[in-house]
């Protein structure tokens, strides 16, 4: 018995009624009639735009909330009910999200295989069906007679009669850049219009407001709208970039439309991240078709809180919006991965030094990308360019889709280069990679093809992806950034997978030509399949996709989970972790972090360790010769003094001290509450003028008679700061802020506040001690 | 150029020397010649068996010694490749536990089949060979004929020349409990003489491990060469137990080991863990073939602090081990992972019903056996039962051989038993669980074979199973927690298993014989196979592991990995949160949090959570009416006076305040420190005597001439201990105990000192709030 009852003793104790006012926001108060404030007031525990959330405050709320209802619950059948539904809400929501993302993906990837169709041709039987589906219906089946279906007419067919010919071409050259130029158009004059939130990846972004930023409007229905019409436009439109990264964002979006009709998430910014990031991992799970990694990539690259419950629901969102698409079925072939492959040979141990030169290129591309995309970026921001954004698309869609039609690996779709070069040549692949010169005694099952001697398209078709591999790294850099939606997976794949079919052509045939060479006459002897240039291909859009991000675990998984095999992740991983090295030894960003930095988000980084020398005091305000903390007093102030001291400064809170002698800390109190507070009373509350004092004690000070009535604002004060010692350092500081997710931190000495430290603080001296300019923080 | 001069202008702040005295520990104070103390000495910064560490002094001294090597590295070439290396030694020492991780698991799978088959009988041609081993030496390789090969001979064939017969039968029952009896004895008496910390499966004492505690031994050596050799002994007796959790043990003695070798791991337990958590990750990934499902095993289940270098390292770890465990081949198969299955039919929306009734036996299945388990571990623990562990063991193996020996599902390995059940019934199975009733025109391929009716095997097959599965049950309850190592997956899988395999073969049934069912009518016409029993025999086995561990993501992970498809993720998901649904509902605790329980470490789970609303005076100590808290004065306390605080109390350390009067606190001195500071200035620093003043100031207190030297403790003094106000919600502190892992914290009042709280009061509370004993926390 004695621990139930120690138990109650505890809960009728009498501090513990405090809770209430330490977790200001939507509680009812202790019942003084005279004292208004106790009651709820709108706005309060909402945030600003473009500011920092604290963690630990709307944990506590979300707490606070649980324990309502909880109590509740047992008062009846309907308020138990209630409290079922509401433990249950979150996973409706990712079941939502999960069906929502699913389907937004199949239609993109619908629309955009039409629309990429249509810039070539149209089908006569149906204008709305994509070449392949045209002749799905046609009675020509197979894959060799595509070309042949007579109901797919190109552009020159339909309008000149001609489908051969210098003329027909240069018509059709003329309409692919026309139709390339009108989706570009549209799609930045959207963006531009109605969302301009719709522009990029938006996965930087993402990750500053996972870690507790708030930008409203750039996860609205708007922004959900507009980015998934302008994207499937832009990659319509044959521009350099993929559809992974802002598909992240659409998902996001989803997910914040979701949380916006349940009371538990979007009144609490920080359960709303739980949700977020679960719509992440859907949003990556759609794009490549691989949920596990989807989570992953959440976990890895994009979150920032992600306790074991969000990792559960991410999960369950992934899978549902993975089976959504699926049966959707928008690549007419049953897969759920994007690129399906299917590798029929082993890899020797000989490729591994292949697969790592192939890790090296990727770990410069990266850092080549990285600088150069940023530089590019950085003058556009600065410069001129940046006022015209329509024309940079028009010119840049312009010279793509110049360029890219003569060659046949830039003109097609990017997803779909990447498929071919990742297919592995069998007996009845046609294209030109595949041109091999075959035995003609060949008398083996089809899919164990020995290593052949390279035909004439083989040769012609390695000059022309050397070109389309310059075309796509320059093009690349100057797409990633403009003010459309553009992701980065796609276009960093493509540059991998074209240098790893080279290298892996390359090597197939000198281990044919030279299968006497010492390092080749273990593994490959003549007649033997031992090398394939599909994996090369794989191998190095993993490496080039690595340094761009800098990913590693999760585009391990993501994959493994498109091959289906663990015979070929050592190559993988072998390949990423080379380029994360290389990569890493010219700078420690990755692409997403290098435009929040660019960006000036306030992003502390899990990843960044802090390891210099600095202590709390180094750090913290007043820095010495500077004027004095604002504070205020706990009950010696007016109104009218802290209406003074809230318009004379702009920090975000004010500490309160017992007097401004003792400086000893009582709490702190937010401006927003503040302000809040003091119009309420002043509109509500009888008695309350500018010389009423202020206090936030618990019994209001004696005051001389004919005094105006007190101002108590008990309520609106945090009484648990966070506090360190001056003494703590810098190192210990940071990972508190990193863990707890604190806004602002108080410094003391011996129970004396000293100053105060602000996440942007933090990242200021970060910066400093990184040698970069700590004015690139901006927000707070 | 003005970011970097500040840079300087820090760095050569005063105040920054001091970080040294924050961080004690290993580096050189301000050389002030007479202050022995700011030399290092010996066992500073370690800490005593069965104690909680300090996350945050361990990460702080780790940035300490990162940034001495950083420094160092630029003053000379060895220096810099010193660096590198240190480095690299992460990587090093995840190759290292791969690799021994993965050859000790190869080494037990051998052995244990080898001893298995030798309850049976023995090969002529070479007695060292398993009888799968023996066979393929043979001639007569087929599947069938296995039973039939010449060297392979049973004791009753060897000993008295008879297979067949009573005799014979009695002969081979009574040497199979002989060896079962002896084996068993031989790892009991080795586990009771050598390694005590051997037995059990070792998960709950490695989570609490991770979480911060010390138990020294635990991942010995001597632990880990017994814990190798008595697994073998006792899987081979056949008692009802796995050796997948205790090959997670084994594989953490491993990364103990590699760790102790680099002065990185073996001097920073913080550190170490970090080794410790990928260490499991191999563990796991060798158990069961599957790295991914290690590592999230590892982050979900095991893992406290699971930085995202760990995720990576681990990844490299589980792979490494996996790699090594494949090219060792025990199986002989190829195949990385335990239970290969393929399955060739989809499964249809109807089943889910099936799929979560089995799901809502493994949750009943866990509550069961938690419940049974843990009152019959507490018996053991408060009764005689306790005092004879031999005999315990010795009756439950007699017990368990006696009643498995007749019942074919329970004489073989239960890993055999897990993976016929997962078999889909192929053409040319011949297990009696695949005794259907062929219909003699079929002429479809092998790998499709419609459902047929039941034959006499199956029948049979069914009884036996229902007998083992209610023997499992009983039995594995008793089994779980002897002195002997003893894992928990295989069995539960296997209960699972059985139970699931019985369902699918009832169900198969039914909609053989009744097709025209409105449910059957739609996928299941007669000559299609449309139920796979060995599907519902996984699905099984996932919902009983689910509900006995409690593991998500990294169950069905796990069970991804095994099929190789994500055809069947919904089946194992909706069975295992089904699972986890119904087990939750009966108590929160997985069998490894119920254990920690039971033998009261102090594990603060980040899964568990507090909603209640105390406040951190309500926790504190000193209590109302307890007498005030022990503190140490700046200034003013002589050694003796220390000497004789520290002889009267027990507290691990000290809040250090101005003066008694005051309460203004300074910092915290730890106990270990203290008494090994004052021994060490006693023995070798002059003029320190019983009444000299101890101070912690920067500069020693004016003395009146003729007194003592004084004896300036600074350097072991935290002067940044952690705070917080008595207003704090609890939830709020157990969030910063978790999040920091702190070991105590200080509560204050407006900057006075009030009271401490420690982990073993969180925990102490928060076993208090859900009505447990408190007393039950028996570690700090």
């Amino acid at each position: 018995m004695m621990p139930q009852l120690a138990v109650t003793t505890i809960l009728e104790h009498p501090r513990a009624k405090d809770t209430n006012m330490v977790n200001a926001g939507d509680m009812n108060g202790s019942g003084n009639l005279m004292d208004f404030l106790d009651e709820p007031f709108p706005d309060v525990g909402t945030y600003e735009d473009f500011h920092t959330i604290d963690w630990l405050r709307e944990k506590s709320r979300d707490t606070d909330r649980h324990r309502k209802i909880t109590s509740k619950s047992k008062e009846s059948i309907w308020e138990f009910i209630k409290s079922l539904l509401d433990a249950w809400s979150g996973w409706v929501v990712m079941l939502k999200i999960g069906l929502l993302a699913g389907t937004l993906a199949g239609v993109i990837d619908l629309a955009v295989d039409w629309m990429t169709d249509l810039k070539e041709g149209v089908c006569l039987s149906a204008f709305w069906y994509s070449h392949e589906q045209c002749c799905w219906t046609s009675n020509e089946t197979t894959f060799e007679d595509r070309g042949k279906c007579p109901q797919w007419q190109k552009w020159s067919e339909l309008l000149v009669n001609q489908s051969e010919g210098a003329s027909a071409y240069i018509l059709n050259y003329f309409l692919y850049i026309m139709w390339a130029l009108c989706f570009a158009f549209l799609a930045v004059s959207l963006v531009r219009v109605f969302a301009p939130y719709a522009c990029g990846s938006g996965i930087p972004e993402i990750k500053t407001i996972l870690s507790g930023f708030i930008i409203r409007g750039y996860l609205g229905k708007w922004t959900l709208l507009i980015k998934t019409v302008t994207l499937v436009l832009v990659v319509s439109s044959g521009l350099s970039l993929g559809k992974e990264g802002p598909l992240v964002h659409v998902a996001c979006c989803c997910g914040n439309f979701f949380s916006s009709l349940f009371s538990k998430y979007s009144k609490n910014e920080g359960k709303r991240r739980e949700v977020l990031s679960a719509a992440a991992a859907a949003g990556v799970s759609v794009a490549f078709g691989a949920p596990i990694g989807g989570v992953l990539f959440s976990l890895e690259e994009v979150s920032y809180y992600f306790p074991l419950k969000t990792l559960w629901r991410s999960f369950f969102a992934a899978l549902v919006a993975a089976f959504t698409l699926r049966s959707i079925n928008p690549f007419g072939n049953s897969r759920l991965v994007l690129f399906y492959v299917e590798y029929h040979t082993p890899w020797y141990m000989a490729e591994l030094f292949p697969f790592i030169l192939l890790g090296v290129f990727g770990g410069l591309w990266g850092t080549l990308f990285i600088r150069c995309n940023i530089a590019w970026c950085r003058r556009r921001k600065t410069t001129k360019l940046g006022k015209y954004p329509v024309l940079e698309v028009i010119v840049v869609t312009a010279i793509t889709a110049i360029i890219a039609y003569p060659n046949p690996y830039t003109r097609r779709s990017t997803s779909e280069l990447i498929s071919e070069l990742f297919n592995d040549c069998g007996a009845l692949e046609s294209s030109q990679l595949c041109d091999y010169i075959n035995d003609p005694n060949m008398t083996r099952p089809v899919d164990d093809i020995p290593d052949r001697p390279a035909g004439p398209g083989v040769y012609t078709a390695m000059w022309q992806l050397a070109l389309a591999l310059i075309f796509k790294i320059i093009i690349t850099i100057f797409t990633f950034g403009m003010k459309i939606p553009s992701g980065l997976f796609i276009p960093s794949m493509a540059v991998g997978a074209m240098a790893g079919r080279m290298v892996g052509i390359g090597v197939e045939q000198v281990a044919y030509h030279h299968h006497d060479w010492i390092i080749f006459r273990n593994w490959c002897r003549p007649g033997a399949d031992c090398v394939t240039p599909g994996l090369y291909a794989m191998v190095g859009a993993a490496a080039c996709l690595g340094g761009v991000t800098r990913m590693t675990v999760s585009l391990v998984v993501i994959m493994f989970e498109l091959t289906g095999g663990l015979e070929y992740i050592v190559p993988l991983m072998a390949a990423a972790v080379t380029s994360k090295w290389v990569a890493d030894a010219f700078g420690k960003e990755g692409i997403y972090e290098a435009h929040i930095h660019l960006n000036g988000y306030p992003f502390l980084d899990v990843k960044d360790e802090f390891t210099h020398r600095t202590l709390a005091t180094d750090v913290m305000r007043p820095r010495r010769g500077e004027p004095a903390l604002s504070v205020l007093t706990q009950d010696s102030m007016t109104v009218e003094d802290v209406e003074t001291l809230i318009k004379e400064t702009d920090y975000n809170g004010f500490p309160v001290v017992v007097s401004k002698d003792s400086e000893r800390l009582i709490g702190f109190a937010q401006r927003r509450e503040l302000i809040l507070a003091i119009k309420n009373a002043r509109q509500r509350q009888d008695g309350v003028v500018s010389n009423s004092i202020v206090h936030f004690t618990e019994d209001p000070p004696e005051l001389p008679p004919n005094s105006p009535h007190p101002l108590k604002l008990r309520r609106i004060l945090n009484l648990s700061p966070f506090t360190v010692t001056d003494h703590t350092p810098m190192e210990t500081v940071v990972d508190i802020f990193r863990k707890l997710g604190l806004r602002q931190c108080l410094v003391t000495r011996s129970g004396r506040l000293l100053g105060i430290i602000t996440k942007k603080d933090v990242l200021r001296h970060m910066a400093q001690m990184a040698n970069q300019d700590p004015e690139s923080i901006m927000f707070n």
